[in-house]
């Protein structure tokens, strides 16, 4: 990136990014400086850019072909490895689990085996989804299912969790989901405390089949059916890769695949999100979910920066790091169901795109992915929002909010509607973050220049919930792309997972070197 | 802080940090780089320090009378201030709500009539508690209460909503606490959909009796408890400031008081936190907490940084955000009943010292509080752990970990239970981040040096969750202290508020001049 003619235009442009706090900075800002798509409106005014920047930034766009190593991403070309040395080496093909709508436009590319692969589980799970809702699928008793209980972690868990939570206002009436991630054992126990386990289905999620924390869970959810006397095979389905040590159809009621080429922290449109969602919220709103995924990939082939909405928050991102050298990103949305989005972004652009090296195996020269953290507002105007306001330490927002409630459950008090309180301190935050404000008292200086953007819908449906996702999805992989590393591995799991099992090997009393390890139980008193 | 003497020291200390990724660089550091306190530990083996490093940051404590002013801030001086500039100069005296145990050392400083007002709430507190286990206070059908809808915002939301998930494991059998804070209506609606309003209380908590989003929440309660026939009198308690405009013994069953001196990110261990608290774990379990945090109190003024933990804490976070410029903070409980604790500390701390003014009203010419997130572990191993091991950007660690797990409900799976597999993950995370590992595969290279300490108990009980509590309260205040910063007043929020009140008199209707919110409404359609 660094080597190219239009970073270096983009250097020169950053010595002197565009004052927000300047008399009327903002005014005519607004209407000119957003993109839409499928409703869905990206407003980049309070970003400290102006047309000079944003063509720079198409310029280098054009000149690492980002969105033509997207497309070859969604023909299936292999984009998951690292040259001359041992890799994942694998095609990256989440974005073909939502390929399903036989809407390819002319030119644009796509994977036949992926997408075929895909249907077929959509199918199987239409037939699942269909039983369990006429009764073919009971439990022992005759009875229909009302609860699942989702077993997994990381990829398996985060997104699946925070996408139910966000459409949680669509769950079909009378089911519940439950999810257990953790190894912690209290976290288990406290939801077999809540679960009605004899009207449970539970789905276990490991692409590998040997996922430690997962299969412990499983291990121990399984003994809490046992012990009431139910039969897991009535219960259990699982979500796994083809062959692997979980595909055993002895095992489990339902198998579902999920594929090498979707990396955990991209499938929550593969099986992995599909089967709980399709219980939860039901088969029809999960394919509204898909239709808007695949919607922003068919945007994110547009080559206009200023028409492709992923390419453009990638950009405007890469200023910020780069340019501007902001080390986090806050995701801060608007709307109580979006409480766990930020931390799904959190681990998909951390784990795509914290890397330090190029995809020629060479140390980059600069600055990768941010740290991603964020709560929703306004809660988090009563929190955090006094670092961003008033520290010297930047930190670029996205907001992202919605004209109406999903609920609709309102109440007017004073005049305005909770729904009005909430979009008024949003475009608050907004705008004040950007201005900032003078003071005679240094106390109440605001210094500005707090770079901001705000993704903004009609409503949080299942489809924008489908658009949102796969708008931050491929976001990161064009930064990746853009930065020449590959957003598609996670080495760098590896060494705590080697070191782990040194220290259960310890536990389990075998003969381990690991001086630091015993020594550090040691003082813990372990 | 920057012009003292110990400074100049630690930057030339910090020039050469210590190399954690040396042969045998971690070896016997373990049992001497130890702070412990309440059966506690706090471990910085993994920290770029040396005794070296932790005498020049004793200095620095000493130069800028660190336990002096938090002795002082104890005692009741006014701690919340600009010298020569409007704020809101107050008292400081959160730990007060704590001193209620009649175990005050010789020489050391208590606020007489801020115990007393502490120890008056708390004998109020236990009565209710009392009428409401004897029936004595039932609803109108003569049934006792069996659940409690929280309705505050910020910090009276977050922390008593952290802790009561962390104790969890402790509730009250057949009691059950919800929560409301988010002004979106769709955070409220959920939770009314969920909750049994005829058996439930309602604890409204307001300091000024006048927040926003809490009135409009208890205003969209109320009407629920209306339409249901049920009279809120019957139903509703305050926690709020004496004389504030929510302070109407008319309108609610029992009302609390909350004090001034008491900054809503510190109020957990007064009545803000004691009443839900007392009602979803119980009055004991509630006071355990109380003691834990007291006893952390009274260690935070110990001289001797190697003893005083907080202080300790509060020295190596001033190490790695001043010395070694390191921009955030990640809080990792190996613990999933800590899920919101990051989240609490996030805005205990960055609310408190998210500021760049000293106490005189200058400009500071360093860095002051961290960006502070984080999220359980295991889970975050499969998330953003990536980026913290591999990116160049350094993020530093507080790990949290226990012996026993809170429900002991654990299973052995293959020789381990899951409790030790969680500690085996959690050592092996902290050690692989100090040592990192050479590699011929470039993406197989960790570059160690990760700064990270562990605070490790032998379980999660009330008590110990008072003492983590604190021992953060304090060292977030001795940073504020060391930097001669203000950490208790929040001028930041102020700006938003006032440009909300613009937009909410917009969508009214008024005549409001706001040229950069009208455009910005026009341009999101509303």
């Amino acid at each position: 990136m660094k080597n190219s003619k239009s970073y270096s235009l983009l250097e020169e442009l950053a010595a002197n990014p565009y004052d927000l706090t300047q008399a009327k900075a903002l005014e005519g800002r607004f209407a000119s400086m957003k993109a839409s798509v499928m409703g869905i409106d990206y407003v980049y005014a309070c970003q400290r850019v102006n047309d000079d920047v944003v063509d720079a930034l198409q310029k280098l766009a054009d000149e690492t072909a980002a969105v033509s190593q997207f497309s070859r991403m969604m023909g299936g070309e292999k984009m998951n490895k690292i040259d001359g040395f041992e890799c994942e080496d694998r095609q990256v093909l989440h974005t073909a689990m939502r390929d399903v709508f036989d809407d390819l436009p002319e030119g644009f590319l796509s994977d036949t085996e992926a997408v075929a692969g895909a249907k077929t589980e959509i199918a199987k799970l239409k037939v699942f989804c269909d039983e369990i809702e006429n009764g073919a699928i009971t439990n022992a008793k005759g009875e229909k299912f009302k609860e699942m209980i989702l077993v997994g972690i990381g990829g398996s868990d985060l997104g699946p969790r925070a996408v139910y939570l966000a459409l949680k206002a669509f769950a079909v009436e009378g089911r519940k989901v439950h999810f257990i991630s953790n190894v912690d054992p209290d976290d288990a126990a406290a939801v077999l405390k809540d679960a009605d386990l004899e009207r449970s289905l539970v789905c276990v999620i490991s692409k590998s089949g040997s996922t430690l924390e997962t299969l412990t869970n499983e291990t121990l959810v399984a003994s809490n059916f046992e012990a009431a006397g139910l039969n897991t095979k009535d219960h259990f389905v699982c979500v796994t890769g083809k062959d692997s040590p979980m595909d055993n159809p002895a095992k489990y009621l339902r198998s579902f695949y999920m594929f090498d080429y979707v990396g955990g922290r991209y499938s929550v449109t593969s099986m992995v999100g599909a089967v709980m969602l399709s219980f939860g919220i039901g088969f029809d709103n999960f394919m509204g979910f898909l239709r808007g995924a695949r919607k922003i990939d068919l945007n994110s082939q547009e080559r206009d920066v200023r028409k492709n909405v992923s390419l453009l928050m990638a950009l405007i991102g890469i200023w910020n790091r780069n340019l501007l050298d902001h080390e986090t990103l806050a995701v801060l949305p608007y709307s109580q169901a979006l409480s766990r989005f930020a931390a799904h972004l959190q681990q998909c652009d951390m784990e795509s795109n914290g890397k330090r090296i190029n995809r020629q195996g060479e140390a980059v020269d600069f600055a990768t992915g941010p740290i991603v953290w964020g709560e929703p507002g306004t809660n988090g105007q009563h929190a955090f929002y006094q670092l961003i306001h008033q520290s010297e330490t930047v930190v670029p927002c996205d907001f992202i909010g919605f004209a109406k409630s999903q609920y609709q459950k309102d109440l007017d008090v004073k005049g305005t509607s909770s729904q009005q309180k909430l979009l008024a301190n949003l475009i608050a935050q907004s705008i004040g973050l950007a201005t900032g404000k003078t003071s005679e008292n240094p106390n109440q200086v605001f210094p500005g220049n707090r770079p901001n953007s705000m993704l903004f819908a009609e409503q949080l449906t299942p489809e924008v919930m489908g658009a949102l996702l796969a708008l931050y999805e491929n976001k990161i992989a064009f930064q990746g792309f853009i930065w020449n590393i590959n957003s598609f591995d996670q080495e760098g799991v590896q060494l705590g997972k080697v070191l782990a099992n040194e220290i259960i090997d310890i536990f389990t009393g075998k003969d381990v070197e690991a001086i630091n390890a015993k020594e550090y139980l040691k003082t813990l008193g372990l």
